[in-house]
């Protein structure tokens, strides 16, 4: 345990809290199947999604966003020239942006391409055991991500059963979640999205990391207690994250 | 109060009622985040969407709809070249059609295109109040809603906390509606479809478009009522979309 | 009556028992406005979809998946060239797959494409009655379906109110289902990818076809049951499904 985490359920419950209050808007250069509900995932957390990938006008949604996602999936010519206008807006303008790699273990391809996108400096990449495997070459131990998070300078969440967060320095494991968030298309897409703003509003990217997938894991927790499968599950997970509260939060985080 | 709206829940019954027994095809070129929930609000009304982009075959698409929505939202080149072959479509076969100018005021370049497409003769517009200062460069009161109603020669349905409908001669405001509304994506995207739906069977477009809004506004009511965030929300208001009769139309509408 | 079903119930149950066992690998090219509901179904039922569309990457996706679903709504020239890549992958790698000629009635260069998309031998066609006329041009009776059928070596799946499936030897007609999954957009394209996942897992097509049509028609009668409308059936068929037991479905299986 590398964390001050004594504290934590205050600081995520003060991270959301800013989210609700701040209203940030972050573009998300996201595959079509994930865009409706990384949008209402956004909306119920009280941030602002936007989805252009037009390269003509991409440029103006980044500079006026206060975070940019780049995920990969279903990622074609058109997204990967917007996901190129959208990082050169966003250096510009000095917006904080998070990478998810979606599916780069099943082309080689795309894993080219996320190491090209991961040298220009996200301040988060969000991804999955194998995704991970494929980006990094290694396993998904808790050594592992801290290192590959030292080596890219980036947060690294490294999401599962548990959730690994770690920068160049800390580590800490999220234990939040229910199985059920596994078979829901885009939840991991828009957990991504979640933590963008989060670290619109957060400027410790390894906070904004923890506060987006507890927040998301304990809604996951509250939709599971009522859900009667996959389908009521993608709703109620939507209503828990819109209500969720600091005495929830506290009641039920679970980090280390 | 410049309109004859003792009767309206009455004439917004009807129109929801030729919704359902002529089940109008609507032909939608709207973006990505929004074309499933727009396809389900478009059925559980009683219409009959379709959304190809592709600029091979749009034509025929909207040659054979009853009415047309260009909405720019994730607007691309291949929107643009679909939204102009369906406009010659559109002219052609007399088939009438919404435009919904999405976050114009975010693209200067999004903002031009909208206004090429607003010489080109919509029977309605539908946007929300900063769409519509991009587009007419003016404040969102009711007379200015009225004035650009008549500059071009369109119904302006201006929607926010109430909802402004105005042609040249006539003006409405709309105050159904419910909070949640603004917390769902697309949901705006979707009321401009139940325009087209309901353009497609009343030939009074400011009519149309007064059933359209309230038709929603009260589905988003009488969700609001039990929904337990905006991912319940989301659903109930199809349903209760679905279920709308006349009685509840005359006990809740409030159009002034 | 040309089929053994007396035991159709405990078939059924084996294929979708084998579905969330071997969690196959369903790669669907199809619209932007189903992906996101049929990857929910496809999870649902315990299979893993994946949806790109870039010419670049499909083939690796095809290669590596058990089934792969060629879906025409939204049919635009990268889905065609992705479609040409996906079967060349397919027909290399033996990977069995369903053609969806979505709304060919629609557009005649669409049908023209169904036709030679045809001719590269889908194990299985899922279609509807005026997609059906369009492609084979002819009425929708079992008889008719039998023949296409035979025609073009595939199963052919005509859904409806009734849903017929016919291979050139076989016929059985399916009476499970619900009105409502006709107001849900994407439930005819979900369906067809669900039969992907079942050939995936069943080497007789006509099997497959009946396990997929007869699991979603008996899900969207547990839906019916609850539902207040189609928003509310659209979430709770999905968990119906991926509840969907063998008792449930002897009790309820309708196929002769």
């Amino acid at each position: 345990m590398h964390a001050p985490v004594g504290d934590l359920a205050d600081i995520v419950a003060d991270v959301l809290a800013r989210v609700r209050d701040r209203a940030p808007r972050v573009h998300c250069i996201t595959n079509s199947v994930a865009q409706n509900y990384t949008a209402n995932v956004l909306l119920a957390a009280g941030a602002v999604p936007s989805m252009t990938v037009s390269p003509e006008e991409i440029a103006s949604f980044v500079a006026a966003a206060n975070a940019l996602l780049v995920n990969l999936g279903t990622f074609d010519a058109e997204r990967r020239s917007a996901a190129d206008a959208a990082l050169g807006a966003a250096e510009a303008a000095r917006v904080p942006w998070v990478l998810d790699p979606v599916f780069i273990d099943r082309s080689p391809g795309r894993a080219a391409f996320a190491r090209t996108l991961l040298a220009r400096g996200p301040a988060a990449v969000r991804l999955n055991l194998a995704e991970f495997a494929a980006l990094f070459g290694s396993d998904g131990s808790d050594e592992a991500a801290a290192r590959a998070a030292k080596a890219c300078s980036a947060v690294v969440a490294l999401t599962g059963i548990a959730d690994i967060v770690a920068d160049g320095a800390r580590r800490a494991i999220v234990r939040n979640g229910h199985p059920l968030m596994g078979l829901v298309t885009a939840m991991g897409c828009a957990g991504s999205a979640l933590l963008g703003a989060t670290l619109a509003v957060e400027a410790d990217a390894w906070l904004a990391a923890i506060a987006a997938l507890a927040a998301l894991g304990v809604a996951g927790e509250i939709a599971g207690a009522s859900a009667a499968g996959p389908g009521s599950f993608a709703v109620a997970i939507i209503d828990a994250l819109h209500r969720l509260d600091r005495a929830t939060l506290r009641a039920r985080i679970k980090v280390t």
